[in-house]
């Protein structure tokens, strides 16, 4: 407890209350030896890739996968991360060895807004402040290997162009782990001949680098050598693609993320083993971390966690038609995270959120949130996937609020649910959710993606829009008609589709709440990732540079002279 | 020896062929407890603050301190730090406790030409690619950091701007660690209101940035923080200075700096422990490693060895100048690194060099070079230390041609000098160098700087370019009379400068070569570094950000997927 205000400690003083293990005990149980592992002081480690080809080969292991994924997300965070370190726990309680997998923080938002996302209350994963500031370097490492290549493509259109690149057609901006909006247009080259040729250019957040995504889908060096060598930078004035390896850059970009590659494991405040590693764009990349941190956690574990990013319209989406395909993998259970405050923010249509009205009991409001719930809950099952409703339950959610979400899943909609405590309690808090998930598991599931990758790519997109956005159909703007039949000529056209889609809500307006109908999806781009191996699809804008508000967390920040930290949560 | 081609082998090879021990055995004999350090991996590791807080505190050594510098450099490289490494080897081979204190290299230029920056043949600094990658990732905190200003200072203009800052007087660019010229000149902003005011802007490399000779004269955590506070970003319109104090950012940048402040401590392939950290310009910066590295290194031996950026006109004149007086430190003797080729790139008044003529035989045109060498030791003379020149070495180099250099100083100048063999025989090789030095640190000395700080700035610019450069005098032009008047005004002129001239001259022209005369330095712009605690004198353009080469290193770098690493040396 907190020692100035009675109240409940923030994440810091319980990080700071739990004394930790030296992370090569934490993972010895699980199989992981101290020579398998890269120290990065006492608490972080790396897993060397031969320890891993030995694992991953070694292992008969069939363990269970449990996805965590959320309602459509509100302002106010419903607690999606929480729940997964918490459930990771609650596994370990009743008996299961059960291992963790998140994405691991940018270093940019966290100076934007206060909040860590590695967890929080007594399930987070620690060291917290280490994991949301430079961590192991892996973002660090991406954006020097981002920008290496733009270094190496305006270097090349300078020295003599041989590629005939065209400047106004490269598609390769820079990357920045930084909230720093002014950088979002720019023009470059500036200042006569000896700088090379001016042109306008941005930069991006390091996580919505197609590296980053590249990074969280290679199973090995070469593997990450040959998807970086196949990303597409540029045009040249013919309109054919030049490529990584056109520019002569792959050699070196894999070195910069060679280390990168190798998955990060600490522990949670319970002394769980998480994996904490790679965190892409759930946007214009797939959200979920990486293949290969899933790949040894699940031939270590009885039970492996994981989460996708956003709602389940865009990150459980992506991860059933896009990553389970690639990592030839299938969850044997789905926990939906919702919240009794998330659940009146739908009902009242509420925008901007007004908190307090959100932590006032109104079942009435809440009940004309389910059509949110309800929509997600029917989205996931049309995967053949097994549901179980998680309440994340906040200390302002009254116990007939939180009774009539239970109600509602079992009575109306047939799926199991249970209050999580996990915040406040750890893993105890989640026992009841993971024995239901459990159950869940052991039920017969019947898992499919929901598209042929070989369909054209306009019935791939079609199929998301109707079947999991509620659409009526689709139209085509901008370049995307043009975009679709160049791809289709390229014979890039077999790969899934990445919907680029506001994650505020199921339709492209972030302003609609609820489960919007009449509607139709508008897509404005379509553009390959082709070392990730998937099409983007854009629909409206997307914001890959975020700006820090008018009171940035980083101005209440500060450190004393014995290290310690204020203001970063 | 190389197995393919029977020659020497390359750095890369000896490296590989090299049983390095743990990093915690390595510095164990010297006093450095496993519990002293942050392991990274097991060649890694950083010096916890509170370990160089009691050995700071409870050392009575008076160690020796061995400053190594050089002539005026060429492009072929003269071995200043391959001399430094080799000499702290030899120290050890002849029964002294000697330690090794260099700056840790920038990413970005190893892109662009082939060759490290950690020493090399059999005195080098291990593990060598990690060192010349990401190493210990004090760098990307720096570029991290730098960028966060940047961030909060443009968006405090677009918020409010509540502090009046005039966007045409921003002192703050961005940094990047890589060599992307395209970056020198921008524009941002762009994009409408949303993304704030437009203005011109440009990157420096991030070892150029303020923040890296903040890190390297900050003694604690405290010092850190009340020094980045004081850093000058930008200038209201009124003129008055605008700090990062005044922005809110202090606190949050002095976190992203916690970890980089601890100095890295790595072996060489000898297992003499070296102290790799920090690496601030040697132009608008003092260019050394981080006084925090020599602390606590001289407080752990009897003899350190350190080395000073580019010739002794900059990096051994700042080194006395400034970074003495701000760490109450002397230098008990100096060696001056020379070379067979570098004297006769002086005496041919070469401009571009010439290889091939540079490795054939030309005792004339290495005389004609002595002009050089002899200003370099009359400069350092005038410090009141022993100098003794070390010849290093190359295998073209003919007996005859090193003879006399040796006979030149020891019989014209009247210092010692030996010839050195660090990079074929490792420590073994400069056995001689360091008995030499050893009977120079005998020798009394009489240090001094060689100005008062109290000094008007135009005096302190003039001892420096007459007593050091050998200009005839001192000429101001754009606003460097301005600027001059308005930090007396300021009362920010009672502190060393630190000029920012030409490395390839001992003149402001880098055509020049030998010993410059009858020219006038021409001083364009002063500024401050109120966080490092000194003035910028600028002497004609400073190239804050390079470029790469029409044929990158990169291009020819590949790690194949054991990850061994080829064409990174």
């Amino acid at each position: 407890m907190s020692p100035d205000d009675g109240g409940f400690p923030t994440d810091y003083e319980i990080a700071q209350s739990v004394q930790t293990e030296h992370i090569a005990d934490v993972v010895e149980p699980f199989g992981l030896a101290r020579d398998d592992l890269e120290l990065h002081g006492e608490e972080k480690a790396k897993v060397k890739l031969d320890a891993i080809e030995r694992i991953t080969e070694e292992s008969d292991a069939d363990s269970d996968l449990v996805l965590v994924t959320g309602m459509t997300p509100t302002p106010l965070g419903e607690g999606k991360t929480v729940t997964t370190v918490g459930l990771g726990q609650a596994f370990n309680r009743i008996g299961q060895d059960a291992l963790i997998a998140i994405r691991e923080p940018s270093l940019g938002p966290v100076f934007g807004v206060k909040g860590g996302a590695a967890g929080g209350g007594y399930s987070q994963v620690l060291p917290m402040e280490d994991i949301n500031l430079h961590f192991t370097g892996d973002l660090h490492a991406l954006t020097s290997a981002h920008n290496l290549i733009s270094t190496m493509l305006d270097n090349h259109i300078k020295q003599h162009n041989e590629l005939d690149i065209a400047v106004n057609w490269v598609n390769w901006p820079r990357a920045i782990d930084m909230n720093d909006r002014v950088l979002r247009e720019i023009v470059i080259g500036l200042g006569g001949d000896v700088t090379g040729v001016p042109r306008e250019d941005g930069f991006i957040l390091t996580a919505a680098s197609e590296l980053m995504a590249v990074l969280c889908l290679a199973d090995s060096i070469q593997d990450l050598k040959e998807r970086i060598g196949r990303i597409i930078v540029a045009y040249d004035r013919d309109g054919d693609v030049v490529t990584v390896d056109d520019i002569d850059a792959t050699g070196a970009v894999t070195i910069l993320l060679k280390d990168a590659l190798k998955p990060n494991v600490v522990q949670t405040i319970e002394g769980t083993p998480a994996f904490v590693h790679g965190g892409p764009f759930a946007n214009i990349a797939h959200g979920t971390n990486s293949l290969i941190a899933d790949d040894v956690a699940s031939s270590l574990a009885d039970v492996l966690v994981t989460e996708a990013g956003f709602g389940s319209d865009l990150g459980a989406e992506k991860f059933m038609n896009i990553v389970c395909r690639f990592g030839d993998m299938e969850p044997d259970a789905v926990t939906l995270v919702a919240s009794v405050r998330a659940l009146k923010y739908h009902g009242y249509d509420m925008w901007p959120p007004d908190v307090d009205e959100l932590e006032s009991e109104n079942v009435e409001a809440l009940e004309r949130g389910f059509e949110n719930l309800d929509r997600h809950v029917s989205n996931l099952r049309k995967f053949g996937v097994e549901v179980v409703v998680a309440i994340n339950r906040f200390p302002e959610d009254s116990d007939e609020e939180v009774q009539t979400v239970i109600d509602h899943c079992e009575d109306e909609l047939g799926v199991a649910a249970a209050e999580s405590n996990v915040f406040s309690d750890g893993g105890e808090g989640g026992v009841e959710l993971a024995e239901k998930l459990t159950d869940a598991i052991e039920a017969d599931s019947d898992f499919a993606p929901l598209y042929d990758v070989d369909a054209s790519i306009k019935e791939k997109i079609e199929t998301v829009a109707t079947e999991i956005y509620g659409a009526e159909g689709v139209e085509y703007h901008g370049s995307a008609e043009d975009d679709i039949e160049r791809l289709t000529d390229l014979d890039f056209d077999d790969v899934p589709v990445c919907m680029s889609k506001t994650f505020h809500s199921f339709s492209d307006d972030a302003s609609k709440k609820g489960a919007p109908e009449g509607w139709t999806l508008e897509v404005t781009e379509v553009y390959p990732s082709a070392g990730a191996g998937f099409l983007v699809v854009l629909t409206g804008d997307v914001l890959t540079l975020p700006g820090l508000p008018e009171e940035p967390a980083a101005a209440g920040m500060d450190i004393d002279a014995d290290e310690n930290i204020s203001g970063l949560f």
